[in-house]
Order: C-alpha cells, then sequence, then structure tokens
C-alpha cells in the first residue's frame, strides 16, 4: 500500500498570545500530506481541516490503536481504496478547559480566527493546496463536530463543505442534564479555581470529573464574561444557592447549531457537502439533536446526507471511513 | 426486645375502581402496631403513613434485609432504644408506570384522595389512632418523600407532621436530564404502548428500562391528558420530531414542591414537624433542590430541620432513624 | 384468586445455641400454607423447603417487588394455574459471614443438623405435612442451590426431591478468581478482625464488600479450624504473604458438588425429582459448573432435568416457577 | 524546552516472517532520540526498549493525551528535570491475539529473537548507542513488563537493567479468574475460529472481548501446540466439557516470573537496575504477584526496587516518570 506523510508544523499563533486561560500560543499542527504528493510536485490537492473532539487536539487524530487505525493509516487505506487524495490538517484548539468549541471567546481564546485566519493561510502557503473554499473542508467527531459546523455556518467564504459526527448540538439535551452533576462536584472542591486545581493535580481523571470539565469547557466557549471571577466565564448554575440560570443559559442557547441554522442557511446552502451523522445510542442524546437539524435543512431545502448507526459516543472515528470519501469527492472536482 | 405486629389489611378502594391505568381497586395495607398495643386497650397512638418510592409499594417497607432492618423491625428497634410508641400505616398506591406520586390523576386514578378520604378514615375506624391531625404524620422516601411534602402541603387539616427523606423536587434537575434517554428508548420501541408492553414482558429490567418508566410515571401523574392517546397523558417530549416539549413540562413544574411552597407556605408553617434530608451524592441531584426548599422556609420563616448525609440515593432507609423517633416526639404529645 | 397463608414460626435452636460466630440461636421461619389448607383439615400436604442465597434468610423469600412476586404470591399464582397445593418452609441460616452454607462447621454452628434435626421435626409436628422423605423436598438459589443439592446428597433419609438454581459449584471456577480480590481488601482493613468490624459498620455495602464476605463465608463453611484466629476458620490464602494455600483450597474442593456426586450417587439416584438450572450468563460462571454436574449425572445413569435459560445471577426467583410445579407434582403423588 | 527526535524505523523481520499466526514481518519502530543527539555526532546514548502492554505496539506509546503526555514528550520533560539522555526504542510485536508476551511461539512467532538479534542490532547499528549490555535496557507495563521482566532473566547477556510496572505475574491471581469467562464467550461464538472472526469483525470491542483475547493472547504464548486446530495453541479449559485442564495450566505456570525467578537469579544479580512498581488497587491484583516477586528477590539478596501506588491497572503511563530517570542513571554511567 502506498502511503502519505505526516509532517507535525510548530506554530506561533498571535491570535492566542496572552489568552486569559493561559494556554500556550505554541501548538504542533500534525500535517497529512497523500501519497502521491512528494512524487508530483505540480499537483494541487484539496484539504480538509479535521477537528477533534472535547479534550483532543490534532495530534490525538493520530493517535495509534490495534484495531482502529490512527488518521493516517485510515486516509492511506481510504485513498488504496479508491478515495480521492487530500491533504488533512489537524488543528490544535485544546484550552486549560478541554477545549474551546473552535469559537472566539474571551475566556479562552480567538480559536475561531487562530483557525479562520492563521492556520488556512500557513496550510495554503507551506503546502500544495487547492486554496479556494470550493476545495477546502472541515470535519470532525464529537465537539469537532460542533466546530465543523459552526465554521461552515460562521465561515462559508472559507470552507465549501462540512462533516460532523456526533457534534454537539440540541443543548437542551446533550448539556443541560449534565449540569447539577458538575455543580455538586465544583461545590464540593469549594468553588472554581479549587475545583480546577484539584483537577490539573490527579493523575487518573473520573467520569465525574470529565463530566465536570465538559461543564466548564462548555462555560468559558460559550458563556464567556471577563467581570466574572476567577476564569472570565459565568456557569449556567448559581455555586452558591444550586439554582439553575436561565439567563446565563440562554446565552449557551444563541451557540446552538440549531439556533444558529434559520439565519446562516445560506452559508450551508452554498456548499458542496454537508455530512451529519450520529449513533442510535449516543450516551448524550446526539442523535436526536441530528434528527431535528437534518429535519430542519429538510425543510429549508437544503442538501444534505444524514446518516445514521448504531452505536454510542465513543470510538467512533470509523466513521471517517464515510465523510473523508465524501468531502474528497466534493472538494477534489 | 418487644417486638409489634404487622397486620396486612385487604381494602378495595371505591375511588380507584375503574381507573385508567388498570390497576386493581383491592389493595394490602400493612399496619404496623407497636409493642404496647396489644396489652393496652384503652391506649390511643399517633400514626404515621409510611409512602414508598417509585415502583413500590407498602409491603416492601417490609422486604428483609441482612444489614438494613424491615421497617417493623426498625420500629421495635427505636421503640426499644426510646422512641415514642406509634401506629404506621403503609398505603399503596402503585400503579402500571410504577407510581402515582400520591396524586389524583386522570391517567392513574385519584389516589390522594384514595389516601386522605378512604385510608385514614379506614386506619382511625380500626385502630386506636389518636385520630387528630395534630397526631397525624406522613412520611416517605424518594416519591415517597415527595408524597409526603405534598400531602402535607394540599392537605393540612389531616396531617400535622411531614418527613421527606430525598424526596423528588426541583425538577429542572431530578427529571430533565432523562428525558432524551427516555424518549430514545420509546422511539427504540415503537411508540408508548409498544414500550410499555416489552417492558412489562421483560424479567429483567435494566438501568433504561426503569428510567423511561420513571418519566412515563412521573407524565401520568403530573401531565395527565385524558384525550393523548394511547394512555391519557402527555410526554414532555415529541415521539414523532424528538423535541423537548415546553409546554408540558410547565405543567409539571407546577407540581414542583418548590413551585408549591410559596402559595401552601401556611400549610407547612402550621405542622409540628417539617423534616427533610438528602444524601450529598443523591444520582438524581435532590440534595440540590433540598437545599432550595430549605432555604425557601428559612426565607418564609418556617421552622424545620434540614439535614445532609454522606450517601446516594438507593438504600438509604437507614435515616427513617432520624425521622420517626422525631416524628413519635413531635406527633406524640 | 385463592390464596395461601404465611405464618412465622419464632423458633430457639438447641443446636445453634452457643455457636462460634455468636449469631442468634432464635429465629424466625415463615410457613407458607397453601389456599386449601384452612378449609380442608383432614388433609395433608407435601412440603419442600426453599432455601436463601447468599446474605440471605427466609423471610427474604417474602420481600415484594412490583415486578417479581414474593414466594406466597408466587405459589398462589403456580397453584392457581394448575401446580400442587404444598407446604413451604423458609428456614434462617444466615450467620454473621453472610450464610453457613447449610453445613455444619465449628467455625459457625450445626446449620445441616439444626435443619435436618430440628426444622423438620418441627414443621412436621406443628403442620399437616405428608412426613415421609417422599413428600419431603428441598429447594434454592444460589448458595440455597448448593445447600439443596447437599442436603439431597447428605440426607437422602429426609428428602426425596432436589432443585438447584444457580447453586455454587465447580469451585474453581465460581470462587477462585475473587480469592485474590477478598485478599486484598482484607489486607487494606489491616486483618480479618477488622475488616469484619468495618464491614459491619457502613450502612452502604459496596460490591467489594460482598464479594470479600462471601470469600470469608465459604471459608468458614469449608475450611473451619477451631484453632485460627480470631473466627475459627482458614482462608485459602496467606495474609502475610498473599499467596494462595493449595492446602486449604483443597479443603474447599472436599465440599465441591461436583466432588461430591460420585460417592453420593446414590442418593441421589434414589430421588423422584433432582432439577437443576442456572443462567448461561451467570456472573459466577456457575453454567459451567451445572453443565459439569448434568453431565456426570448423565454417566452416572441418574434421572434429572437440566435447564438452561438466558440471563445472569441475580433476580431470577422467576426460575422458582419451573421447579416448584415439578416439585409440587414429584413430591405429591 | 529542548525536545528530542523521534524516528520510525520501517523494519522487515525475517525471523517474523511466515509466521503461523498471519502477522506482518514489516513493523514500524519508533526511535525517539533525545534532545542532544543532533548537535553532538559523538556522543554516544544508552538505550531503553519500551514495551507496551495488551493490544499495543510501540507506536502506541506516543500517543497523546492531553493530561498524560506520550512517551517522547514524557522524556523530554524529564530530561529538562535532569535525567540523563537516553535513546528509547519502542518495539512492535503484536499480534492477532493481542500481544506475543515477548517470548518465542509456535503459535505466533519468534517475538524474543526478533527483539535480541534483529531489533537490537539494528539500533546498534544505525543510531550511536553505547552499544554494551550495561548500557542497554528493557522497560514496560503490564504485559510489557512481564517482557521486560522475562527478557531481562533470560537474556542478561543483552539487557543490564530492568523496570517492570504492573507486570503480568503470579498467573494463579491474574490470568485464572477469567478464564472461565473466556470459555463462556468462546462457546458461545461457536468456537475459536468463530469468536476471533466475530471479534475482528465488530467496530466497538467490549470489556468481555478484551479479557477473552486476552486469554487467547496468553495461551498462544504460554501453550502453544503446532497440533492443536485451529490456531496452534491449547486453552487452559476444554471447550466441549468446560472442565480447567490442569496439564495446560501447568505449561502457563513454568513461564510465570515466579517460576523462572530461581534458577536465573544470576541474571537479575548481575543487573544495574531491577525496578519493579504496581498499583495497589490493580484489577488483576498484580501487586500480590509482584509482592511475591520482591519478596523472593530480597530472599534470595538480589538487589533491587519495588514500589507501590495508590491506583488500579490502567493509564499508569506517568510511572515510567519513576523508571526512566532510574534506568538512564543506571545504564548511562
Amino acid at each position: 500500500m502506498r502511503t502519505g506523510t505526516v509532517v507535525v508544523e510548530r506554530f506561533t499563533s498571535k491570535l492566542l498570545a496572552g489568552n486569559r486561560a493561559g494556554d500556550p500560543a505554541e501548538r504542533r499542527v500534525p500535517i497529512y500530506l497523500p501519497p502521491s504528493y512528494a512524487d508530483s510536485p505540480a499537483r494541487r490537492y484539496p484539504v480538509c481541516f479535521v477537528l477533534t473532539g472535547f479534550s483532543g487536539r490534532g495530534r490525538m487524530l493520530l493517535n495509534d490503536n490495534a484495531w482502529s487505525p490512527a488518521l493516517d493509516d485510515r486516509m492511506d487505506a481510504l485513498i488504496e481504496r479508491g478515495a480521492g487524495e487530500m491533504i488533512l490538517a489537524m488543528p490544535d484548539c485544546l484550552t486549560r478547559y478541554g477545549g474551546s468549541q473552535y469559537l472566539n471567546s474571551s475566556a479562552t481564546g480567538r480559536y475561531m480566527d487562530h483557525l479562520v485566519q492563521e492556520l488556512v493561510p500557513l496550510v495554503d502557503a507551506r503546502y500544495r493546496t487547492l486554496a479556494q473554499r470550493e476545495h477546502r473542508g472541515v470535519a470532525g467527531k464529537s465537539s469537532g463536530g460542533y466546530g465543523a459546523l459552526v465554521l461552515g455556518m460562521m465561515h462559508p467564504e472559507i470552507f465549501g463543505g462540512v462533516a460532523c459526527h456526533s457534534g454537539d448540538m440540541y443543548f437542551e439535551y446533550c448539556y443541560r442534564g449534565d449540569v447539577p452533576k458538575a455543580l455538586t462536584q465544583i461545590q464540593k472542591a469549594g468553588g472554581l479555581a479549587k475545583w480546577l486545581a484539584a483537577f490539573e493535580e490527579k493523575k487518573q481523571k473520573s467520569h465525574d470529573d470529565m463530566l465536570t470539565l465538559n461543564i466548564l469547557g462548555m462555560a468559558a466557549a460559550y458563556s464567556p464574561n471577563p467581570k466574572s471571577e476567577p476564569f472570565g466565564f459565568d456557569l449556567p448554575c448559581d455555586l452558591a444557592t444550586g439554582a439553575f440560570r436561565e439567563e446565563v443559559w440562554r446565552r449557551w442557547l444563541e451557540l446552538d447549531p440549531l439556533s444558529l441554522l434559520d439565519p446562516r442557511a445560506d452559508a450551508l446552502r452554498g456548499m458542496k457537502l454537508v455530512y451529519l451523522d450520529c449513533g442510535t445510542r449516543d450516551e448524550w442524546s446526539l442523535h436526536l439533536g441530528a434528527r431535528l437539524f437534518a429535519r430542519r435543512l429538510e425543510d429549508l431545502g437544503i442538501a444534505h446526507q444524514h446518516h445514521e448507526f448504531d452505536d454510542g459516543h465513543m470510538n467512533v472515528s470509523y466513521r471517517y471511513d464515510e465523510s473523508l470519501p465524501r468531502l474528497a469527492a466534493a472538494l477534489g472536482g
């Protein structure tokens, strides 16, 4: 089998410098170059930005597993079986809170701008991409699926195709049930700062730990508030009384893909591919959100593909076998 | 140790006859008579109605466990250690949907009326109770704790003391997160009627099964709708689209103890005892609701006792060791 | 439906008095009398002793559950559907260590003798039984299934029929894997006495707690040693070094039903019924032992029924729907 | 921070060619070169072979995680904090059965020979190692810890230092309890070949799947039998009857580090470092084996370090922070 190459770009972002969360501005961004790249110095390729889920960064897409190939091996195999050749870029938008949702936020940093204004030009400058939106896609899973959809809706001038696997949406279902659980953990720790310090200290992170970090990460992305101490974001619950905070929650809902869709329908209408799928046993009920999203796309007359599969939320990177060949075909032409 | 006696009343309710859920009108109601009862034919006793949690009926309070005594053995031991003697009545308000929440509902039956209008008079007629509200209490755990609070708030002319262990409240936290999970199960089964038939057929009920039944049971209690097929209640989600139904949810919230409290504050103000507790690791986050409820009682100047303990929601019947002696003291004087 | 009656015998055992484990000599033994018993004063009935599993005692067989009837309700329903009427006696052979395996042991007490020499005569004396072995059976589940088999093999002069649901056997598979886990728990607690004191203090028993108690209970039953401090039994592992103790383990194996079978084949050959079943997902792999036992019965030419069902070890009391009618038929004639 | 470099060697083994399991002879072996390597062309370095656990191969040591650095990042950080610079080689000894235990076996291949006769010379030839046993170590976790110990005991002419984290040993405790569970899975699938085909087909591997594969992997490593169909190894249980096979089990025990130790004591006595540790909540009870091994080293007068930590078996790669600096110090001098 012919194999591609991975180059790891070490890159210092100007936009992320001095971010409030204190996360590094230097990032490592792996770039997958397809098998023919080295031998075809004149050829240009479509490019897809692949976004990891919560707690991930690009390098993790290359993690090896005996029964689930790393993204480079997976793409090699797909190309071997007939998929179009495509460059894959794997951004690192990880934050101290487990992620950025690929949004701009005063609490974390300008991650969406970083991706669109820094990484996209960098990749176009250093590699032989087809540097037009028609040939540039974005894909991801879970929070990365959210990022792919939102980048597509907010930056249709940059991306011409979108694939979303088990993406965060319909926040009513996917996050709300975890709010009281996170609240309990934070109260027990004695507040946000103490909770986070203890979390970072722990060698093993428990299920409750990750659930709580997830609520922190979402709050940092969806409800930043520069005046809110200690970290510059509001939680959707009151740490003193325990009550739910509807006014914060409404800010989250504004960034729910289901809220974003109607005003940005034209962005998706202009895509060469809108693909979404989700497992029907998704532990965060994201399949319900995906159905509502697909139904709304249908109502709006936006061409799309919506698939379901019999699985849960975790370890479903095999779904890239569905999206990457479709993206390569849609973006390659 | 001197021991009490349990008599099981077999009783046919007129109020439950012909209920829409098809549940039996004949019920077995165990009555615990304290040790001195048989030997003191002139003596009268306070009485406490003890309400089981979801999926329970009175007889279950007598279930034996090597390390957690049945209610009769527990009361014997408490009296031996100095608690006042008290009659305990254990109603059966179980329904096909796992419970009634001790409310009247067109979908299940008039369980609150049954308790207040049928069982209370029956116990007073057949046993030597002190048959005034000052000497009659109601206690329970989980859905039974909900029932105790609500019966106290709605029928202060009947009950003079209330104890609520890990009671359902702040529905925002305790139920809402389970709605999408129940929805998924019901959709997979092909609708409500098919889901329920399959559930009743299963020899082993899974965690998902019980979670789903719980949402059905709450819908039957909180959002009955005689026109809604097949069972006469509305779910807080749309089975076709999967969307959350805010208008149904608002009906649930009207029956949240936190909503009921303000307009019925005087009912609780007149109690000889208002006791509530909850484990700080409650899996349904009921400790958060209990805190909000206690805080509101405080604001309203209503005397109460609010305790927390380091445990979860299940297998906490040892907490009756706290409530029953307090009730016996408050109701016995 | 016609219903039977439950009488609870309070009984003080002479044989259990002063037992080393310090367990009470007074026991409560529920007796189920079938529907016709009261109205047919001349009629005599077959009797079955029903043995609970580990951590149980007779009264627990009467525990109520919304979807799994208590033993009295279950027997009523079976008789309604045509099963023969039969008296059921529910011994209490619980010990501080969670059970006695219905054996005689210097560490726990003479439970087998208690059952055979005290309880059987008591039931025959007080109730209208058919007081011959042909009409007396023994049944049980898990440790109770073990007890049923062993009582049948060791006392064929008393019992004429045996039913064993998910009974402990092939100790190689069902216990051995838990030995190192129990060892770790005991070592962490600082020894046997400290472990047991902490266990008894705990309001919630964890999975590890019960697993450890189970190993203690089996050691007390299978490898008693009056000289061994503090409790008079040997563990199959060395608490100091952690090494497995083959010589203790061999004592356990002597009481494995698979070891007992060959020398006692005639006892089972003379039974009116030998019934055994097990779920094929039994968490202690007891289905593998049951198959080996059934295969050996086959080789020995002993008539028996061996069934499997698609379930695990817990909450399978519905299997009494299979054994009790068969026992009633075999013992009733 | 100064950072090292990873080079991935693609290497075709002669010794693994044509192995019975059908696994590839071509392997990728990542080599970590420390920060000063590129700038110090005359300098030579000690080298450590780092062995992955079951279901792993060298590349997995480089898997990224937000809170647990990949091996290259970890080594960079250790060197930054003062550890000696050292080359790390990460062999790939994965098989279809999840691993080779780094042994030679007719069922899997000559993995020990491959490592010692092929990889060690390759690394010495291509990189500036200190190519004597005093400067060459072997370390690993779980099955890799087993491999490290066994390579040290069997090839002291090659390795001068050993570190074993949570290594497989005292098979009595770590494997035996899983045999009946694996047996049940294989029987349900209809035999070994069908089980393995179904396993390889599954997109998600369950806990039972991995447990079963583990028993297959150990059988392939410890009890190969060229005549045994279909795969050339014997299981320690009879697939037809379900009985345990003591004669196969004895072959496993011969390869237990606790059996290997006495005859190979001198091999370990000559090591510059013998380090072992284990978490005291190891789910396979490996802490008990480590204690017995350390106790025996003590008795034999072999210098060693034995540590325990408060954790389980999984996700403990942070323990390399303990072993790698010690190895670098011991091998570097």
